[in-house]
Parts: C-alpha cells; sequence; structure tokens
C-alpha cells in the first residue's frame, strides 16, 4: 500500500511537530512525505495523488480549517484534469487527516472554549472525501505537541506510522497486529534482542484487550528510531 | 451601522453573481464593498474591520470552504495586532456569511449528495466569530444563482440589501421595518407614485406574518434599482 502524506505549513523547515512527523514517516518505506509549496505543478501533483493508496493531509488547524497554502492547493489541483470526467478517479481510495492544534483537544467541544468538535469543523475535508467517493478516515488529531513529554511522544510516533500504514487505522485490533508485525521484523534485524521482541509479541496477543495500557511496548519500539 | 462586504473570489470580474451583489451594494451608503486581492496591506485591512460594526464574508463555496485567497487574506490579517493583545479588539461587532453554492441547497443536508448541512460546512468561520467575539450572523446562502429568474433575483436583491444593513437581517420583523422604511423613502423621492408606496406600507404592515407571500412587494422595490 502505497501512502502520500500531503504536508501544509507555511514554515515547515521551523515546525518541531512536521520535523517529529518526517523522522517518524521515515521508518516506513511505502510513504511519501510531500510538502506543499506554491506555484504547484498540476501534473506532478495529480500523479502524487493517482498513485497513491492512502492520501493524508497532514497541518496545523489555523482558524479552524486548513492553512492557506492547502487551500490553495485543494483548488487548484482538484479539478475535473485530477478526478476525471467521471469524477470517479480517486474512488476507492482512503482519505485521512492528521491535524495539530495549539489548543489543548478538550478545548473542541460543545460548552468547551473552542464551542466545536474537531469532527464538525474538519467536515469541508470529510465533505470533500465524499463527493470524491475516498473513504474517510477517523482523523488522527494532536494537541499541543510542544507539551508532550518523551513518553507521549513515542507513542504518537508509534499512532503516527499506523495511520499512515496500518490497515483500518485507530482500531484495536490493528495496533495489535501491526505491533506485532513490526516487533517480529525487529527480532529478525536485531537477534541479540529477539527474545525480548518475542515476548513482547506474546504478551500482546494474551492481552489485546488491554493493549491501552501496554504504553512500555510503545515505548521499545519508539526506541529503535 | 457600518458594513464591510469582504468578497473573496478568483475572478470577481468574470462573476456575474459577484457584479449583481456588487450593484445591490451599491444601493446601501453605509456599505463598503471590498475585493480581496493578494498581496495584502494588513494596516489597510485591519483599519477596515476595526470601521465596520458589521464584517460580512462573501464568497462563492469552494470545496466546501472558502476561496484561497480569502483563507489567504484570513490566515495573514486576524493576527494578534488585528485582534489586540485582549483577543477582544473586534468583540462585539457582528459576522455574516453570503455564500454561493454551485450545488442546489436542498443537496446541502444528510442523505442528500453533499451530505451535510451548510450550517456545519461554515463551521471554521462561526468558530471564528466565537473565538473573537463577534456575534454570527445567520449565513445568507444562495444555490445555483445562474439559474435564479428575474423575479427570484429582485427578492434576492432585497433579501442581500437586508442582510448588509437591517437590524437582526433575516428575522421576520426586520424585514417588514426595512421594506416600510424604504417604501417610505421612495414615497417622499417620487410624489407621483407615493400612493402605491405608502399602500404597500399599509399592507405590509397589516400582514406581517404573510410577509413571505408578498412577492409582489419585493418586486416593486426592486424595479427602483
Amino acid at each position: 500500500m502505497k501512502t502520500l502524506v500531503v504536508v501544509g505549513h507555511p514554515d515547515v523547515a521551523n515546525s518541531s511537530t512536521q520535523g517529529f512527523f518526517k523522522h517518524a514517516a521515515k521508518e516506513e518505506p511505502q510513504v511519501t512525505w510531500h510538502v506543499l509549496r506554491a506555484p504547484f505543478d498540476p501534473l506532478k501533483e495529480h500523479q502524487l495523488l493517482w498513485e497513491a493508496d492512502r492520501i493524508v493531509l497532514e497541518f496545523p488547524l489555523y482558524w479552524y480549517s486548513v492553512p492557506a497554502v492547502m487551500k490553495d492547493w485543494i483548488d487548484q489541483i482538484f479539478d475535473e484534469e485530477l478526478l476525471g470526467e467521471s469524477g470517479q478517479r480517486l474512488a476507492g481510495k482512503e482519505f485521512g487527516v492528521v491535524v495539530t492544534t495549539g489548543r489543548a483537544l478538550k478545548e473542541f467541544a460543545p460548552g468547551q472554549s473552542q464551542g466545536f468538535t474537531l469532527a464538525e469543523l474538519l467536515r469541508p475535508l470529510q465533505a470533500l472525501a465524499n463527493e470524491t467517493k475516498m473513504t474517510y478516515l477517523t482523523p488522527l488529531t494532536i494537541g499541543q505537541f510542544t507539551r508532550l513529554g518523551k513518553k507521549e511522544r513515542l507513542e504518537l510516533a508509534v499512532s503516527y506510522r499506523q495511520y499512515l500504514t496500518a490497515e483500518k487505522p485507530g482500531h484495536l485490533a490493528t495496533s495489535v497486529a501491526w505491533l506485532v508485525e513490526r516487533l517480529n521484523k525487529l527480532a529478525k534485524e536485531h537477534e541479540d534482542q529477539a527474545p525480548g521482541y518475542l515476548g513482547l509479541v506474546a504478551v500482546l496477543l494474551d492481552n489485546q484487550e488491554q493493549l491501552a495500557d501496554l504504553g512500555v511496548n510503545l515505548t521499545l519500539l519508539g526506541e529503535d528510531d
């Protein structure tokens, strides 16, 4: 499966958040990390989108929607040439969203300071996916990245890599399957540590329902980065 | 009351819809019609926003949100300089949205082709109004402008002028008060037709609850344009 990450940020080079994601994405060979810079070459952009099985828009939330550079890209690139005469040329692909917010995630709720959920605020992207017959993935939402501690960042790196590459990201069974696959791979690559990795595999498979608490597995996996 | 209409459209000069709105807005002396063109002069933009009592964003819906030029303007102009250290410098102003769609309005609903209501799709602008402590006005939504007949266009011109200038636009009492004021003004300006205008005023005041059906009044008012 090929994943295209489309990054919309006015100053990616100086974004520690995007630097973190870029580093994590590098671990996944089937992922193309594509930073938007105007002017766009429609032919090249269309080719990237056609080749991807999963398209992920990644951006910081600016005034409750995508930054201008990403809206510019959407307005210019999502045309009849891209979608085909039938409008179905992207049909069947998966369409994901990785969004970071300066506010804490809990503020995005009725009765909280931001008043609306992120699911609601991202409706325009969901509607775009619907219109182009792509499957909308539950967005991966990250609040106040710079305040995350080391353990939280390692967990995020795993969640992010799963979001880009796992089947049905966000589902528990997906997380387990994805971790088991990666741990088995690590066991083969690092024979000296194989017993430890394979032990974790056994724990995972025995305790799928308690996965959320097994922060230690995520931490160990992250240390290989 | 001063109203600022901020028009975001990639090619305003060739838009018959925006030409129509511009013509209608000209009838209202307290309205400033401001077409966005990058690059923006932040000082000038801030001044326009500070001076307005009602700020109306007017645009065609592009991929379920504002066109890129308007997002660019929002991202660049809505900064700490505009909002002040307390973030309250626009507080108390009214914030409206005039949005045109290529699809029929009835398609914007769960179970219809567009899946979501325009109210939902416009949440990012509503959230911006909330965050800056402006009063969000019910958006004025126009579907498939080019298919509107003459009578519908005249009615729209009246609705639009009310949206820009009337207190509490969209409320029935507002429509009546606004029409009565305009008809009285016309009666003074055109003495020969005064009895007709004043007759309409009497009909309006006697039949407020049936205003929606009194298309003839709107049509007559429109003919003065």
